[in-house]
């Protein structure tokens, strides 16, 4: 393996932070992204984190070449991490024109719940946010 | 008001697991549900916890009645609550056949982002995490 996968520090917030904003690119929803490394270093790297991170530290050398198993290795580290901890489940959202994840993904066991149970997701963002937020009783 | 909403306590598990097993039961996976009290009071209750929890008390002589706002109550609290702690979204799973809840959601301003931007839910669970979590590198 030409490359090593290792829990995120704080000091790599920013280079989380690049990577968040290329995914939001190649999810054709830039604009999308509020958060930036600053957020990301409050939230998962304080007393009581809201997330955990892994990285893949990739040597020089190798950084051009594709289709070294980075992915694949990260999600199942991600499933290692969750079963040491007990939990029965690794869900995640993918775009429904991203066939290739989605291809990837399938054929390594997932299920597209989606598709097959037919759960949805709902967003409240802006100013729905505030005004739910806002008729809560003190 | 005739309820009072407020922070779940280590008694209410019992109760909770009562009230996922009906959800689940109104959404037609009762088989679904493989957490009891036990993991709960465990996950919900330690020094790092997994999850928050709000409760509504409501008092006997008006439990038989229907339509309070309760639902709406408790939802309004948890949007507050996640704006405290500077959360930009509030996201959640509805299974697309409940149309009561969808429509209440939406009449409340959420977004359903799997029919306006096409997010799907992806699953491991079972044989395929174990799998996925034994291929990971230690």
């Amino acid at each position: 393996m030409n490359f090593k996968i290792r829990a995120a520090k704080k000091d790599d917030c920013k280079d989380i932070s690049r990577m968040i904003m290329e995914l939001a690119t190649y999810g054709k929803m830039p604009d999308e992204v509020k958060i930036s490394h600053k957020e990301l270093e409050r939230d998962g790297f304080s007393s009581n984190p809201f997330f955990q991170c892994l990285v893949a530290e990739v040597p020089e050398e190798n950084k051009s070449k594709e289709g070294q198993g980075i992915g694949k290795s990260l999600m199942s580290k991600v499933a290692q991490l969750g079963k040491e901890k007990q939990c029965m489940r690794l869900q995640f959202a993918v775009l429904d024109w991203n066939t290739p994840s989605l291809d990837f993904y399938v054929a390594k066991g997932a299920q597209d719940v989606t598709a097959s149970e037919g759960w949805h997701f709902l967003r409240f963002d802006g100013e729905a946010l505030d005004k739910l937020a806002n008729e809560a009783e003190d």
